[in-house]
């Protein structure tokens, strides 16, 4: 966002995909407990035993999730499967992961009761993100809504004057169409959708947008582009003197203004209505103390020269992209977004979030090994399947998850329960901890 | 950075904890093979067979590291033993890991060659990491630098006036020694050595900065800062109508400008020059192509809007903070920095990375769990001994493993391989891969 | 902004200049009219009538300001008295000065009733200005404080490697007793109160911060740095390969989040509580719908990667510079800060406004000019008077009038005036514009 | 910038206005003085005599233009005629004015030479800029290009819902067609060209984006805007619960990284390349040395936080803007902008200026004061002339003025002249500043 006049045409494409725009509307209402029973929470939330952790697998598996490797019943991989996911392997990184939810979902593509694998070493944060999902589930679910999608690579072209760029970025522009055919001999699942050029003086930027489908895509990007990069060369009335596959304009791996004004990856909404009653008894607070934190913050973090502005999304968006094999180096510009609280007028508490870079994928990369795939699936994400946008539906869930944790820590915090809360789960249990020296690390 | 007076100070006793400023030259120049021979390369780099993976190990632990975890001899964790790092467990998410090196560090604290563990599903990473790591070997080693280390939390208080914010923001500031004594009750292993005071109309924040020793610290930041301001509400001159304790100007989880220009965590830095011969072998180009595609691209990053300017640092700190146990929340804000390439007088290619939010630690939170603590070892960076910066050694270890990755990336730019090394190890090996039809995902 | 410990002990020395902090509090409370009378209004201000204008000027006469230029009754300037504000002179550029006021100012220096002269070319904003400082006015005025004051130059060095910058980083901050010495030798007015240092790979900057007194400074501080760097080059232990005197990082002229953070000019910042009844009659909305649109415009602002969130603080600020003859390349810079509306729990509107980076003069540079000093002396502020602080009484009301105007156009905007207003007043009266034909231009 | 395919084609529209490419290659040209004999000097430069004044307002007499007001032979302005441009009118600000110039543009518009009017208090800056121009005129003139122009007003709407947002996003932006005809009906100059709309949780912004013809604009798009507002309101089939015409994500007075990276007003640029003779005897240094400063002083600047990279680009256009008409509450965005020094292969210095937010008029406003009528006839730029594009010249001209500007600071400081500059010309010539205590103010 901001979108164009040819992105609204596909946004309403792709809400219309479940029915008609009324249909929609009901499907984003909250459900309250009465219309629809919620599922059972997670067992045994504050027991670390061995037990605790068998009926929580043994729920999951319940519902037809076989999770053998989280399980630790799994076989030890064997290294020649994960060709095209590392080199120079010398075994498996282990993180533990916690279990939150139920999480009602009301969007588009993501549509009932889900519960979601967290991957993290920071006590505290599954704890939290639970509790938020619980709040969000109890006030009838998260709305939540991907309205555009698209993965950028920005090759780069230098000419020997800024007459010769502008006449190549206006050329190469209109060779659009070309350029699609180009690209779809390189992809069956990705499509070239857009193409910008920037201008600097004798620099010519050009942005290339595509649909990757349920992949997350940069590879595929890479590939698309390079192929009509060579076509570019063969055929350009204006020689550059240099150019380069990708001159940094893409925003790939980090976080910038563009990326998080255009789309990259999805663009991911998710939001609910807290009552009043749910944040006094869930929360601690009052709305009007959350609305008055919001206000604070909000302002504290645009000082800050940040992009974009909320809370911790970071940490929900991290351990949800490393339970679900997601790219990690991409933890930066997907957790950019804006958090924001409100107070309504009946006296309850408006909460949303909004991650226009959520870069995500359910094949591909590394969805392929085994805990991952074992996650996906307990999100009913995994793979692709034709019309059904597990994508976008991964994406609903990230964007409700980051709703959850962005409710419970600002809660905590309007609660004066934040730094409790890390003392109480975020050291181990140990002689030192619960001596009489209390000393913090 | 920019550092104070005080902070300059610091600095240089940091520096010359290793003797003085004329031995610390010498320690951060680059140390040929003729003086010092390298360590042997990863064994059998392109080869994903289980056997080649016993010989990486076995060099290794021929090192003496003990690698039962990661080798898959290890027991199955009790969960009991995840309190303080998890909670609602279900098992352990497992993601492949690669070996890179040797790569020689000439640091004030990493001081020799070593191997590092990357831990990430995206294929082509480990491999790019790796010959940018010995190409900086080949060059002699990369100079490593921590200047300075602090940790915020910033707690924010609301005025009716901004009469009143101001006279609390002064007067908050004139109590640092007490709040100093207030801190050291609840951490022996940190130190509030910093206070500054932001003021916008009647809103007053403190931002507390600390020195969190071989801790990342946030948790310890987060309790010395709720008794610090527990002391301020029973003091204070001017009561304030409302506070909260972080009131997002601490850069927590997020990338911003204000961490990016002051420190947050470790200001780490990584610097060598390659000579013409290597970027011409090692990298199928040139100084000079390396040095417009820096300029393009460096301009090309500062038209986005980014903080900081780089190229793709935020796969190397996922792999390495994954692998070893840190707060991947925070990869965002880590891998905010300035990468920089010039052409040297004498023809060879000047190579920096300046990455001043580095939240690293090697004691606490991940670095207690099984995997984490054998790859911190790897790297002789586990734990806490007195005097010897392990957090700052590994800082050191992760500028540097920045850089070869920097070099890399760019140099694959440059020579036109991005595409083609992506292809080549970024996709399984499938009958689709192999086949005529050589569509992208 | 932030503000160090040092700066807050120097924040404390400001504020209490007039006498205790309790005399503070009653300086900056806001004043009836009951308690001290309303002057007259602007004379006929919808009146364009060669006699509106007298006796506009005849009112400003009546209290001994002296307007023979702005009343266009002075001689023609001599050349040779422009020498050190132009060159190549060919004639002056005419803007037309509107007056506003009263404005009841209950600042630190600035105490009493202020009318300002606004010179602009576009309509409707003087009019708008001086709806805003009415009612600021009639609420009791507004209150305003400068917090802090600083001046930058930087200059950059070029070394070898980064152990050689950070060497010289860390003993040029250690010699800043010495180069307060050396600035003193070449400015009687200003002050060296400051040395930051910042490295990135083999660049060292030094960022230099002087207090510049009644000046707005920026020759001063090229002066004195300039003397500084001289003496550096020849005591340095480390040589640069290369230095510049200015190598970016002061912020001239350009708006910087580094300079928001920070103070650059003045921190001055202005403030009023609006009672319920005057947003109702005076701006034809409600603090409720006031204080929605800041959520609104604030979170739209934050989006568009701006520096600092405001409305059009950049028309006040340039109409009053352009008066007074402060420097126009400047109003970008000092129009970046933070406007923050809320609804108070009395039904009320709380409207601030945080100017940090106000750069003003009232001594040097364009006040020498002659009707700049007569608009200076419209406000009392011209020249410098040992003790009274006339360039922070000047960025005082600067404050207040852009807290005037803010509140202002978001009434507007709020009550649906936006468009009308400039529809009245932004046209020439021309037949066209009364005609059938409404075309805008 | 980024364009769009669609603005694309309108790039090349408006460059093959003047004829085919081939041709507009030929009309960017640098033009030697053998083929093009340059025009004379402003007469005597560092002569601040009123003869001096004479001769240079005579010759441009000579052109053909009249000056009466800025010689001081005009009447005193009528206030009654200052309707539309301002209120509550006192008197006349004058600002001292200097000529600059012959400068060489070869631009798309501007072509030939000019001499540029640069209205300012702070001395240096017309001798610098005059050095700058004359450099650039010596190697053959400045290439000058404007690709793209647009002006935006960004009504903002608040729903209930998300959903409700974006259907209304969707459901406004497929009414293109029918708001561009309401615009045409509150304008016959400009032209609704885009629209794009941006969703943050129940908050839907539509940015409307016109051609404003030879108008700055900002009053017209705001009536136009408002008028398709109420249509909206009328038509809309999800009703907002609020709404506001500006909502704050125009960019409007204010530089943003949205503004810089679309086009706000102009996409101006302007470029030489200055030989490697000219650089060593008109700058006193040599391209090497500036290519190193460039690279230090962008990395400086990047590491800021601004909005774009350049050099002193805000006192130029501030000058020129006050000089001509100009809105001055714009100079902050339309200093934004990227300056580029690169060393050519054959050893030369290429030069840049791109400026991306360059909003520019020359009818309406400030464009109607006699003093700016003037100036703009100085360029021969005044008033609206049909196909001629004159605010595209007054752009270019704008950008070459710009470029003239940077070349000549970067020069200043490369050569160790930047703070004696300042010395001989920004101070008066007083007994102090002639004696022996040589104290800067």
């Amino acid at each position: 966002m901001p979108v164009s006049k040819d992105q609204a045409k596909e946004i309403i494409r792709r809400l219309t995909q479940q029915g008609s725009l009324d249909v929609l509307s009901r499907r984003l209402a909250p459900t309250s407990e009465a219309e629809r029973p919620f599922p059972p929470d997670v067992p045994r939330p504050s027991d670390w035993s061995a037990e605790a952790r068998r009926q929580r697998i043994a729920m999951l598996e319940q519902h037809g999730v076989d999770l053998k490797q989280l399980a630790g019943r799994g076989s030890e991989v064997d290294p020649e499967t994960l060709r095209g996911n590392i080199e120079q392997y010398i075994g498996m990184t282990q993180v533990p992961t916690g279990l939150i939810g139920p999480l009602r979902v009301n969007g588009v593509h993501a549509h009932g009761d889900y519960y979601a694998p967290l991957a993290t070493c920071e006590g505290t944060l599954v704890a939290s993100y639970h509790r938020g999902a619980r709040l969000v589930t109890r006030a009838g679910g998260a709305a939540a809504i991907v309205t555009t999608e698209q993965v950028q690579r920005a090759p780069g072209f230098v000419f020997r004057t800024l007459a010769d760029a502008t006449l190549f970025a206006a050329w190469a522009t209109s060779e659009f169409d070309r350029f699609r055919e180009i690209a779809a001999t390189r992809t069956a699942h990705g499509k070239l959708i857009d193409l910008l050029a920037h201008i600097e003086g004798n620099h010519a930027y050009l942005i290339f947008a595509y649909h990757t489908g349920d992949a997350a895509g940069q590879n595929m990007v890479t590939f698309c582009t390079d192929a009509i990069c060579q076509a570019i060369l063969e055929t350009t009335p204006v020689r550059p003197t240099s150019w380069f596959l990708e001159a940094n304009m893409s925003g790939d791996k980090k976080p910038t203004v563009l990326s998080f004004l255009q789309t990259r990856g999805r663009h991911a909404m998710a939001e609910v209505i807290l009552p009043r009653l749910i944040v006094e008894k869930g929360l601690h607070t009052t709305p009007e103390r959350m609305a008055e934190y919001w206000r604070m913050s909000f302002v504290g973090g645009a000082q800050t020269g940040s992009i974009g502005v909320s809370g911790h999304v970071a940490n929900g968006i991290a351990a949800l992209f490393l339970a679900c094999g997601q790219d990690l180096g991409c933890v930066g510009e997907a957790s950019v977004g804006i958090t924001r609280l409100e107070l309504t007028e009946s006296g309850d508490l408006y909460c949303s979030v909004t991650l226009p870079n959520l870069i995500v994928g359910t094949v591909g990369g590394g969805t392929r090994l085994p805990t991952a795939r074992e996650c996906l699936r307990i999100m009913r994400c995994e793979g692709s399947i034709e019309g059904k946008g597990q994508a976008d539906k991964f994406a609903e869930i990230c964007a409700a998850v980051a709703l959850a944790g962005e409710i419970s820590i600002l809660g905590a915090i309007c609660a004066g329960q934040f730094s409790t809360a890390h003392e109480k789960l975020g050291r181990p249990r140990s002689p030192h901890a619960n001596g009489v020296c209390r000393v913090a690390r």
